[in-house]
């Protein structure tokens, strides 16, 4: 059995940043891929009644320090807050799931240079231009690539995304399901990885 | 330096029930001893606006199932969800506090019966006889327990470790501090472990 692994995130998600940086290789130990899912959640927190972490009296002053603690801990390098944070992720989340239908390998890619460049070049990556010259730098056409943020299209594609996340369970970032099991957050990465060489326990 | 560190925590968690069962041998492997701090959550929770895990949507069905899923991963034998959940927590914390200024190693002992009464025999530790009875499992005199319970002094005493909790930036429970480092929850104890390894990172 070789199922891939569903990997929920969103783009203005520093834990989320982190994990997306370690899934691939932690999945490919077990001899598994990744399925990418961008998710705003900004639309689950209204289901969650959340806001987000940074702004969350005590833990968000706590959060801060632990999401660059947490960067050099798991060996991320280059790791830094946004200036401007959190942000709308319409526009890099619509990008994936564009290149997402024409190659797996070219959204993985794309997510990447989106997440690279908010989290380590401090780009807005919620203004299209931004986002769509970030993509480009992974190999994807700059003028489709752009024009895919405002295809109707794609737009609804994204409330599909969000609504099946929500109906699986997702509430946060990162978000990983295995075979059905689901891990929520960065740091249960290590229990993903013996679920995944143990099937369970 | 053998400071000892710091170990924040609410009865009713159990993340910190979990914790509580690795944090001596985490520490002992460092030359470290356990300072206890019990804390009520529930006025922490009106600072930061959180509300109790298990009644958030979605992240409660989860969290019940995560519970469950990390007792196992950690090698905790015997947890399961109280069928009285979440409780008020001031009376253990009370006969905590009250152990704890006339013997440390007392007070630990007591910290585990009564957390193992509430998390492995589902025994209603809000009440004040429960909590006292599971006390005295760990030696500590019946009837002084009970007492303590309702002493004026002891009830300051739990308002100041609340306030100083605060003071230093306690949010959640587990919560660690390692020489003025930070470190919230239960899956941050391999971050904990290397800290105290490394002095850093």
């Amino acid at each position: 059995m070789n199922r891939p692994i569903d990997f929920y995130f969103d783009f203005s998600s520093p834990y989320g940043f982190l994990a997306s940086e370690k899934i691939e290789a932690l999945a490919a130990k077990h001899g598994r891929s990744v399925d990418w899912h961008p998710i705003l959640l900004g639309v689950v927190f209204k289901q969650t009644g959340a806001i987000p972490l940074t702004q969350v009296p005590l833990k968000g002053d706590y959060s801060r320090r632990d999401m660059a603690r947490s960067a050099r801990f798991h060996g991320v390098a280059g790791f830094r807050m946004p200036s401007t944070f959190p942000i709308a992720t319409q526009a890099p989340a619509r990008i994936v799931l564009w290149a997402r239908t024409r190659d797996p390998a070219l959204a993985a890619r794309a997510i990447h240079s989106l997440y690279r460049a908010f989290f380590v070049d401090d780009i807005d990556i919620s203004n299209a231009d931004n986002a769509a010259a970030a993509a480009a730098r992974s190999g994807a056409e700059a003028t489709a690539v752009r024009a895919a943020v405002d295809d109707p299209t794609i737009k609804d594609a994204l409330k599909r995304e969000n609504e099946q996340a929500m109906g699986r369970g997702v509430f946060g970032s990162p978000f990983v399901i295995v075979d059905g099991e689901p891990f929520w957050g960065l740091d249960h990465l290590d229990q993903v990885d013996r679920w995944l060489g143990t099937g369970g326990w």
